[in-house]
């Protein structure tokens, strides 16, 4: 099976929703990518930073999880990225109350020479130029998948330009998709997107699904329906890890096999969510991925007779 | 082929959008059902009241699109009701700028003998006790499917919670779920409202889609994703009226059909906003229905081995 690279922030997030709050706990895009990516199985390694006050037992579980955290520098002076927020009634709408870079504000990404040839990268939520480092430490990646955000289209456009049109394929929200675009409607946003460089683009809309582009061809997958959202922290990185992950899984990566990968990453969010944090993630089960993934087929899927 | 009586408004609309805007053009809830309806080639006909300024070229029009207009009551010294809203730039929200209600005031509805027996009736978006009349003049039909407005909620609710009580089927949108059940979760407000009385209940969600819910069970279809939205006035009737006119086509009421159904309704609702009002219903061809069922397929349907 081929390998994986993620690069992201591994954090602590102190979240409040209107179901409760919680203290400091662990967070991150690299964390909810990998949690989610490794129930393919893949062997995954995860490139960050953080600071002496991380706990041992969340690194033992990122390795139980099947992990590799060779890439996960420890700078023991230092403090782990803190981020804090509040999510507002309606959960779509969240307050950020907090960023505390600490370790991150000069993190050096460093590849494990044994992942340097690894033939997918997933540039998570972070400096573009740090997700630049990143790739250019890569031998011969065969897919190349970028998260962003809306903090790195006002700040650093230029740069953030520079390594949109070195991917494959972008994952971004509705929001961000439209404002890096210019284009309301989300069709023209993606093609915008696509002309920037990346023959695939996925488009986020949380509660509402997930589009995916190639060219002229959409795929759509709906968020599921659940009767409680608990903390949307972490969802839109679980689904790019499980988008991710399938790939790598299935080493297919064309359209057809990107609507399942679609469909994977809507099932490791839909999960996400039902818990604070990446608890839900954690002790996943097969058995349970195997019948949300039937879920989704008996949601979405009909036979109409086109006579 | 079962038979379908419509009840609702044939009106006048005058519809700003970002891409231009109308003087007085035909519009009206029954107007879209009907159309929608109409393309499976059903018996249908619609239960309604204008003034002698309605056009005798729309009542042909109607007649071209093999509806029966015998309900359609025409009272020659009254005007016909007008209604004129602005959409917003993001077109989901609009603002109403006249309500004139005119013959709709003291609109008594009276079905058509020869349709007193239809199996299927759609009670469109008018006052409560209009609804009830016509269901009440029926002699045995086998599926009732009603659609609502939050007006009706605000003012009317008892009368409104007593013909709920009588129907199948509720299609409703997603704030007027909300209103209706008072939870912020589509999952436990379709089953709130389903404890009012209805097997079922469509939630319609725009540009976000649709949702069938079935005792435990949900079906989700997408809207088409489109390069533009032009005008989505009578976007709501027309997914009421693809959905049941599949119904009264198929005469099948199972849950696996009304799946198909949902699709249908998205389909008809996709053309509808591609122009200013009912103009794209009224010429579409069976070519064009087909191609756009192929496009829904393409967008959702998807083969993950389950291994």
């Amino acid at each position: 099976m081929s390998k994986l690279v993620i690069v992201g922030t591994v954090a602590f997030d102190a979240i409040e929703t209107p179901f409760g709050k919680t203290d400091k706990i662990l967070g991150g895009a690299a964390t909810y990518i990998g949690l989610a990516a490794s129930k393919f199985g893949v062997e995954a390694a995860i490139v960050s930073v953080v600071g002496g006050d991380f706990p041992k037992e969340d690194i033992e579980m990122l390795k139980e999880n099947g992990i590799n955290i060779d890439g996960l520098e420890i700078i023991e002076e230092g403090k782990t990225f803190f981020w804090s927020g509040r999510y507002r009634n309606d959960m779509n709408t969240r307050d950020t109350l907090i960023t505390d870079l600490n370790v991150l504000a000069d993190f050096n990404p460093r590849v494990p020479e044994a992942y340097k040839d690894a033939e997918v990268v997933m540039l998570g939520n972070l400096h573009p130029l740090v997700q630049m480092s990143v790739l250019n430490q890569m031998k011969n990646p065969k897919l190349v998948i970028l998260d962003t955000m809306n903090f790195w289209m006002e700040n650093t456009l230029d740069d953030l330009l520079k390594i949109i049109s070195r991917v494959d394929i972008v994952t971004i929200n509705d929001e961000e998709a439209r404002q890096l675009s210019g284009e309301y409607s989300l069709v023209k946003a993606a093609q915008k997107i696509m002309q920037m460089g990346p023959s695939h683009v996925v488009i986020k809309k949380g509660e509402h699904g997930a589009l995916l582009f190639e060219e002229k061809d959409v795929f759509f997958a709906p968020a599921m329906p659940l009767r409680e959202v608990f903390d949307p922290t972490g969802a839109g990185d679980a689904f790019a890890g499980g988008f991710t992950g399938y790939l790598v899984r299935t080493g297919n990566y064309s359209f057809e096999n990107m609507k399942n990968a679609v469909i994977s990453g809507s099932a490791l969010a839909s999960f996400c969510v039902e818990k604070f944090g990446p608890e839900r993630l954690i002790n996943l089960s097969e058995k349970e991925m195997r019948q949300r993934m039937y879920q989704f087929k008996s949601l979405t899927q009909f036979d109409i007779k086109l006579t």
